[in-house]
């Protein structure tokens, strides 16, 4: 499948953080991000998209 | 694969265009969006990401 992994970049020394696996969808909405993974999980998260690796299954996100 | 082909929602009528297939990164860099995909290709973007639906292989941007 072709799902990604959703990190936080916490820039605080504790580096990358799993915040949702199995991510499928990934909106900005009402400012912050909508994202949803494929078993139907989801959530809003306060922050950016830092990068996205399709290969890797990897996306990070930094906090506002 | 896992890559996903860009399209930009171009609000005018024609509807989504495709901007870049079979895309690996996506980063925002330089108040732009730097994109590459597969086979090197490399392009920036000046605009924002609207949807990243990653089981449909499909991120669609919007100009700023």
């Amino acid at each position: 499948m072709c799902e990604a992994n959703v990190y936080i970049d916490e820039r605080d020394g504790k580096g990358e953080v799993l915040y949702l696996e199995n991510v499928d969808v990934i909106r900005p909405e009402d400012g912050k991000l909508f994202i949803k993974n494929l078993f139907g999980e989801q959530k809003f998260f306060d922050g950016q998209i830092k990068e996205i690796s399709l290969i890797k299954h990897r996306i990070v996100l930094t906090r506002k």
